[in-house]
Parts: C-alpha cells; sequence; structure tokens
C-alpha cells in the first residue's frame, strides 16, 4: 500500500499577524522546535510516506525549499505549484492527479494542512494508518475532532454517536453559529471537521467527476497543460483561473456517501488565532505564555512574544489576557477575547496599502534574507544573508549607489567585469548605473549590511542580467 | 525688581520609562511643542526673567544646551552643575547663593521644576507676579495646586480655608496615605505643594541658616570651592557628598514661619506617571490618545506612543485604559491604574543591569547623537547625526574597524595624518587602531552610518587624542 502525504500550505493566517503576513504565511510560523510546514512534512513521512507532495503558491516555493532543507533526507517532496489560490477542492484534485499519474491509482493520499498543530505523531500515525484501511476500501475518510466548545471556525460532522471508533458520517454541515454549535455539542452526534483527509487518488477523482463534475473537468484541463520541471509542477496561469473556488468539503464530501470519520486520538490544533498560539507555549503558573525576555508585574493570562532588531525587554504591568507581538514594523496588542478581529486590523491596514501585511520583517529570497535596518529620505540601510552557494543575480540600479560591508563569511563580489574576495571588515562600492553580483562563496552563512543612497530606493529599482534562480 | 528663574532640573522620571532613561530623563521629553525643560525655560522668561539658572546634574550639560538653542536667543542661561543629585535643599542653596552673589541679595528668585507642564505661560504669569510681590516683603512663598483628588503623590500644604486668594500657610505635611489624603480634601482647608516656590535669595539664604543650618554651612562650603567656567559652575566631588539629601521643604518651609500660599490659577500637571502623559493629549471621543500611527478596534481610554528607527503600526484590538510605549529595545504594556508600578519595573530591569534603563534609544553627544540600528557577534551598525560646525574627537580604537557611509550633509574625515571632504553617496575605511576624527563642515545636519567590525565593541574602546568639549 503506497501512501503519499498530500501537504496544503495554502492558509493566509490573517488572524495571526503581524507574525504571520502575505509572504510569509501561518505555515512558516514556527510553534515548538520548527514551523508548523516542516511538522506537517514530518508528520505525512511518520505515516510512512516518502513521497510528500506540496500544494502551495508559487510565491512561496522558495521560502518552502529553504525550509524544508531541514526535514528528513529520506523525504522526496514534489511540489504542485498554484499561481493564485483556489480552494481546497481544486487543489486536492490536481495532487490527486499528481499522485495518479506518478504513484498509481490506488496511492493513498492523506491529506494535511500545512498550518495545523499536531504535537504527539505517533498518536497521529496510529491514526493516519486505520484511516489508510479505511480509505483502500474506496471510502472517503476525514480525520474528527471531539469538540471541546462551541466552536463556530468549524464545519461539523454528524454521526449516530460519537465514540473513539471510525463510523459511517451521516451528514457534513457547514460552520454554524454559535447557538447551533452549541445545540450540536449537546447532541453527542457531532465531530469537528478537522479538513484532514485519506482517500486513494482514484477515490477522490472518482467523486470529483461525480458530485462536481465542472471542478474535475477544469482541473483535468490546468493538469494536462501542466508543465514539470524537476520536482515541481506549474500551471497556466489563465487556465488555473478558469477552476472553481470551491472547499472539498463543498464539492465532495457533503455530497457523497462513502464517507468515514476517523476520531482523532491526538492533541490538535488548527493555531486560528493567537489564543491558540498562546495554548501551544507551556504557561507559567498564573497563565502567562512569554516566548521572550518579559518583566511582568500582576500581569495574567497573557502571551508576548517579539521579533526585533536586537535586544528587546517587554514590560508587562496589570494586564490580563493580552496578545502582544511585536515586531519591528508593527506591534499587536490585544485582548484574547477579540483576537479573532486581527483579521479587520489586516483587512484595515491591506487598504491603506501598509508594508507590514505583505512583507515580513525579514524578507526571504531564494539566495537568503534580507532585512530593512533603517529607512529615511535618501537613503536605506539593510542587512543581508546569503546562504553557502547563493548568489544574487547580476543586476544594476539607474538610481542608487550601494556600499556593502561583509560582517560575517566571505563574498566574491563582482563590479563591472573585475570579481573582488570580500571578508568580514571589508567593503565593496557600487556606483550607480554599474553591474554588480554577490555569491556566498564560504561555508557558512555570509552577511552583510548594505548602505543604498539615492534619490529613488524601491525594490523594483533592479534590472537583473544573470539569475541562478530563473528569474530574469 | 530683578527676577530670575531658577529651573531645577534633577528628576529621573522612572515612572516614565521606557522614554525617560537615566541619560535621557523626565525634562527632555517633550510634551505638546517641545521638551517640559524648554518649556520651563521659557515659563520662568515669561516672568521677566532674562537670566535663567539651571540646575542639573553635570553628566546632563550637553544634552540639556543642545535642547536650550531652541530657547529665546534673549535668554542668558547659567548652569549650576550637580556631580551627583542632592535633593532640592543643596540644589536651592546653591542657585541662592549664584543669584546673592551674581544679582544681588534682594533678586526674586522663581523655582521651577524642570519636568512639570503648565500650558497657559500667561496665567501662570500672573501667578507668578503675585508670588514676586510678597516674596519682596521676605516671604517664603509656595504655589499651591487647588486639589482634585486624594493624591498620595503629593505634599499637602493646610491654609485656613482654600480660596483662590494668597495667604499665609498654616501647616506644611508630607505625603499621606490614601485615608488621610481623603480626610484633608473633606476639610476644603488643603492645597496641593506643587514644588514651585518664590522668595528673594537673601531670604532663603536667612531661612536655610535658621532652620538648617547644616545644609547652610555645608553648601556654603561647597560654593566657595566653585569653579566658573564661563557660563557654568562646577563644584569639587568630595565636598559636595558631604551636603545633607534633603528637601527644602523639610529643610526650610515646614519649620519657617513666614510661608505664604499662592493658589495656581492655571492648569497644572507634574507628569508623573503615564497617566498623566496621556492626560496632557488630545483625546478622541473614547478617551484614546494616540501620538502614533495606530489601527484601533474596540478600544478605549489607552495612550499609545511609540519611538522607532522606521515607520511602524501600532493595532490596538478590545482593549481599555492601556498604555503602550514602544522604542526600539523596550516596550511597556500597562493599565493605567497600575501605572506607579512601572518605576518597579525600572528598579527590576537595573538590578539586571538592562541598558535601557540607562541609555536612550538615540544617546545624545556634544557633537550630536547616535542610535544603534543593530548589533550582533563580530559587528555593529550605528545611525550617527553631527550637528553644524560639531566634530568628534580625535581618537582611535584597539579592537574594531569602522566604515562610515556619509547619507546626509558634508564631513571632513581625518584618518592618520590626511584629511577627505566626504558627501552623501561616498564612504571612508577607518582600520582598527589607525587615528581618526569627523567633523561635520557643512551647514546642515551630517547624517552617516557607520559599520563597526572587531571582537570587541563597547563604547570603552575608544582612546581620545582631542577633543573640542573637553573629554580627553
Amino acid at each position: 500500500m503506497k501512501i503519499v502525504a498530500v501537504v496544503l500550505s495554502g492558509g493566509a493566517g490573517t488572524r495571526l499577524w503581524p507574525a504571520s503576513r502575505q509572504a510569509h504565511p501561518k505555515p512558516f510560523m514556527r510553534l515548538g522546535e520548527s514551523s508548523l510546514l516542516l511538522q506537517a512534512v514530518q508528520r505525512g513521512h511518520a505515516c510512512g510516506s516518502d513521497d510528500v507532495v506540496i500544494v502551495t503558491n508559487q510565491e512561496h516555493v522558495h521560502l518552502t525549499r529553504t525550509e524544508l532543507k531541514q526535514a528528513s533526507p529520506s523525504i522526496r517532496v514534489h511540489y504542485v505549484l498554484e499561481p493564485v489560490g483556489r480552494n481546497t477542492a481544486p487543489a486536492i484534485a490536481l495532487a490527486a492527479m499528481h499522485c495518479d499519474k506518478t504513484y498509481g491509482p490506488d496511492t493513498v493520499m492523506v491529506v494535511l494542512p500545512a498550518d495545523h498543530l499536531i504535537p504527539d505523531n505517533e498518536a497521529f500515525v496510529a491514526n493516519a494508518l486505520e484511516a489508510a484501511a479505511l480509505a483502500r476500501e474506496k471510502n472517503l475518510v476525514v480525520f474528527g475532532i471531539g469538540p471541546t466548545s462551541p466552536e463556530t471556525a468549524f464545519g461539523y460532522i454528524e454521526v449516530e454517536h460519537v465514540s473513539r471508533k471510525s463510523q459511517p458520517i451521516l451528514k457534513f454541515v457547514e460552520k454554524p453559529d454559535l447557538a447551533t454549535a452549541q445545540s450540536y455539542l449537546a447532541t453527542g452526534r457531532f465531530y469537528w471537521n478537522s479538513g484532514m483527509f485519506c482517500f486513494t487518488a482514484r477515490s477522490i477523482l472518482d467523486a470529483l467527476s461525480q458530485h462536481s463534475p465542472e471542478t474535475a473537468s477544469s482541473a483535468r484541463r490546468v493538469f494536462d497543460h501542466a508543465s514539470s520541471n524537476g520536482d515541481a509542477t506549474h500551471f497556466d496561469n489563465a487556465l488555473f483561473g478558469t477552476m472553481p473556488d470551491i472547499s472539498i468539503d463543498y464539492a465532495v464530501m457533503e455530497r457523497a456517501r462513502n464517507t468515514w470519520v476517523v476520531p482523532a486520538r491526538f492533541g490538535w490544533s488548527d493555531v486560528g488565532s493567537w489564543p491558540a498560539v498562546a495554548d501551544a507555549h507551556p504557561a507559567d503558573s498564573v497563565g502567562n505564555t512569554f516566548a521572550t525576555d518579559v518583566v511582568a508585574l500582576d500581569t495574567t493570562g497573557s502571551h508576548v512574544q517579539v521579533e526585533s532588531h536586537g535586544t528587546k525587554v517587554v514590560a508587562m504591568v496589570g494586564v490580563k489576557d493580552l496578545v502582544v507581538v511585536d515586531t519591528p514594523d508593527a506591534l499587536l496588542v490585544a485582548h484574547k477575547a477579540s483576537a479573532q478581529n486581527v483579521k479587520r486590523v489586516v483587512d484595515i491596514l491591506k487598504s491603506r496599502g501598509h508594508a507590514s501585511t505583505h512583507l515580513p520583517a525579514s524578507v526571504h529570497r531564494p539566495w537568503g534574507t534580507y532585512a530593512t535596518l533603517k529607512e529615511e529620505e535618501g537613503y536605506k540601510v539593510k542587512r543581508i544573508t546569503v546562504s553557502p552557494g547563493g548568489s544574487l543575480s547580476l543586476q544594476y540600479h539607474h538610481h542608487r549607489s550601494e556600499h556593502w560591508v561583509v560582517v560575517q563569511g566571505s563574498a566574491r563580489v563582482q563590479i563591472g567585469e573585475r570579481e573582488f574576495l570580500t571578508e568580514p571588515g571589508q567593503s565593496r562600492y557600487i556606483p550607480k548605473g554599474e553591474k554588480h553580483r554577490l555569491t556566498n562563496v564560504g561555508s557558512d552563512e555570509l552577511v552583510l549590511i548594505e548602505v543604498q543612497c539615492g534619490s529613488y530606493l524601491g525594490e523594483d529599482d533592479i534590472v537583473r542580467l544573470a539569475d541562478c534562480y530563473g528569474r530574469v
């Protein structure tokens, strides 16, 4: 029985702003030992899947590759790259077509969102194998979570009686209002829909054809026009946009008859908002979860995390049940009871075009990262890191000169037709209009401070002449 | 009648951390148009005093001079520089001796703490002239504030009946507990003691001799051994330390019989803690006072201010009556009701040796300022500003090299025996151990980015060979 983990890495996680941003979304958030994404990949691997299919936005492929350098070396990752987000039905359809074609129609797909937290992999694997056995019997399986509160953020699954055993599903129901959720809990007949599934490629493709033929046929057209590039499948942008924006629950699960629920016997969180992040941290005796240096007086039930350019202390005085998340360009102070409204903050900032909704304080590039330390009229100071072997594109700028001071590692700096080895404490000057290139030729990370001077300092003043990452 | 304003610039303002710090204390905090210190000097000037005496710690003289460049040009400032803080009685004694000697014994001194907020100068002046008339009649006058709440942070002044007219004082009482303060308010016989005084130099010196002869004689000894250096009086450190640490209230006012109160007919705040700072800002319809870019949802009665290296947005969600003060190296989140406890935070951080209690994010020097943008193993990045005509000392470092990139203004850079004019977009390299000097030769502020590289980057690795500000 071939098992393949399919990791859906699409969630934006706007409720987790300012840590989660469009260019550095929730799956990349570190919670515990590693990012949620890496944990999801390792979880899939633990089910016996050496092949992992990741469906993600093509914008995030470099960041994902960087993140997965830390994954077990026996894992083979295949990237299914979406030009735009199109909900779970198209994503699962394309992943299923890839599995069908590559590993055969009877491949058991374990579908895992990349932004869930499941601390106990062993318990998960036991459940997953149970689900896989049901999937081989042509069932469409969903993992159900025993509800502990009348959540309105989840869909629900109705069965005869909630128990610890797998059973056929009577009905899927959409996210309820609070009163309905409370009534569901009272009946003892409902699970939360976890969004984790298990089925064979053939079963889900058959079900899609039967219950959502439009999704099935448009996805087939998109897949048939895909181009493969090593470990990645790319799609045609225009064709991709013709697929309906529809969830797998609505497209298939609510309509199919061969659906089963496997009740989760593992701890699970969808890390949907800041209180859930707090719950995932060890708390002190008064319920505080501090992921940073905090001086707390008369403070209880509060969560604090900081991401800053230097060492920063936080003082909390006489407060209760707050979430404080600090980054260099945005600070959130929210009451836990209002944490869902962080999404509205992001909407407001987006409408203003505020960069903090899109770019993280440290921006990832295929070659490394950059962070802006200071920007004022006429100049900008960045800290740039380049991974070993990494190389920025050969480029020039119309409107700015640049000074590079290497502070760690070894750089080869090309300026015009000349090349210079540049070591810590040494600097290079790149005049406006001069072509240049930066390469890490050492075995450690290269760190340099860049001072840009000029009348215009936008990221778009960059003319690429050559690039290792296909960005010319 | 010669009037001289005496500004006592000694308050640490630890309750206003992290905006107020030992090297950048409360008088330098900007509230409204300018710093509290500048406002106090202008207030004294408005009373008809062209001569202003500032008693302050010698550590703050450069910062004070820089701040007072914005004062009315007709003001002549004299600096009485304390090597250590020694409470108000010694400070007033030394200021009185200076006034006695320089302007004559009948000089009327208007004593103003540098960290109070009085928005209406005109109303203040009318009161001050009334106080000056009483002072000429050999009275010791204190400004009393009509109490609006049972404050426990102030001393109280008892009279026959609180009214809008000046009257003799029956009794000074020390800071009461809450119950006592409440009973004071109920009687209608008490003012708050504002800490602002008015008397002639002769009256207060006589009163000191009579009621606190030890203070008078030790201050006389300190003053007789003082050295004058242009507009500043310096004292012998060891002698200075022999003066008692005693307030003018305790040393004189509580014991003297010729004390009068002038009731303040002006708005007044001692800006004692963050809620007082909030009160000094215009509030929106739900009581928020935002001194920065804030997105607020369901948030009331809260104060937010930010001091950062770039533009930073703050989101407040579902909170009430909070104070949020953000700086690059420290963030405070406090409930207004607990704002007095910020002092305890500072005590805790001091005991840990945390820099945020001492140095501000932007450190003032006689030649300008510096701020650390980033510090990691092996390097440090600073933003340095130099005022027009300003010049750093001729210096060298044992353990670090430096790169200077000029981003605004014009610099003359001496390296070894050579000098280089350096303009925006140009850089200079100073090898480890090489003597160097930076001078602003333009008419605008000079701004440069410094990248230090080396194994040790402490501020104490500086060997000064020559200095315009007497720091060799």
